[in-house]
């Protein structure tokens, strides 16, 4: 009876990849816990670019930021 | 003070009727716990039908499956 | 298939009343929106009142401001 | 490492104004607990207006009924 | 960068369990979609039979329904 | 009339940091916003360390791996 909800970012992520998501946490708590599989809820919200923010910054700043770091000089 | 989350896959729920639910569960959590409507917040998501998961499947082929199922032979 | 989470400040709500929030969530959204009760999922989740703000202050300050407004002079 | 999801109606918020909601959510937490702004994470979800209720009502009609009580007769 | 919510029921799930649940979601959220598990923060709530509803009724009940009907005669 | 969810592991915060978690953001969505933070709700979910992950551990052994990547040898 469990319910999950995965947020990840819009970046085009596929239906067949959202199936795997979906099929993969239910098996996960149905070998890990017994949770049956019938009444296991899963729901995937992916959040704009733009209204994720990690390490203070909108997601796309933050992975540019990173890209600059690790670049060699 | 309450805040509730009803979350429904997007299947063309009309103003109307999100409108009825709003209405519903606000009235539902005066009558039951005495809350006042004017603080109580509802909030509405339509997920997706590729982004919601039932049974380990996507809710289109848990419903293809079940209709499957219950089909006369 | 509806999931539907009502957030509430920790003050004593009894068993009989959250059977009641349940029940009645249920049977709203079968009536709207013809949801099958059988996969409606409801939690309730309590929140203690250090947790819960409004108006910018913690609910129990928030509810004295409004008491001491509302106070005959 | 806290999670912070923020819910506003949909309204035009400006990417800058969602980037200085993401920066002052992940100061205030470092600033208040010493949590670590790498670790910070932020999403922001605009809900339709429709999908929005306080007072009972869609959040377009409690407005529209705030401003008629307070319009002078 | 995604964030993982499950909930489940309160009921007895082990340290170890959890552990497992944290690192399977993790792992399958960077199999099917490349996601950096360093980033991956999952959390788990476990919420009280009393506050968990399915089928319009709380969760101990809706199970002796079940239970009651799958019986033998 | 924003809700906001913070979400952080359980570690003794104090009824007055909580304070101003509640106070700070309801500012902060004033400020940058214009809400109107006598509809703003904040709530706080203090979540457990076991039940709590990051990097596909539960936070309690990544901080200790952490520390004796950073130890000095």
């Amino acid at each position: 009876m469990p319910y999950v909800n995965i947020r990840i970012t819009r970046e085009d992520a596929t239906a067949e990849q959202k199936r795997a998501l979906i099929a993969g946490v239910t098996e996960l708590l149905q070998r890990t816990l017994g949770k049956n599989p019938a009444t296991t809820v899963v729901t995937i919200d992916e959040v704009e670019l733009d209204n994720w923010g990690i390490g203070g910054l909108p997601v796309r700043e933050h992975r540019a930021a990173l890209a600059a770091k690790d670049a060699p000089r």
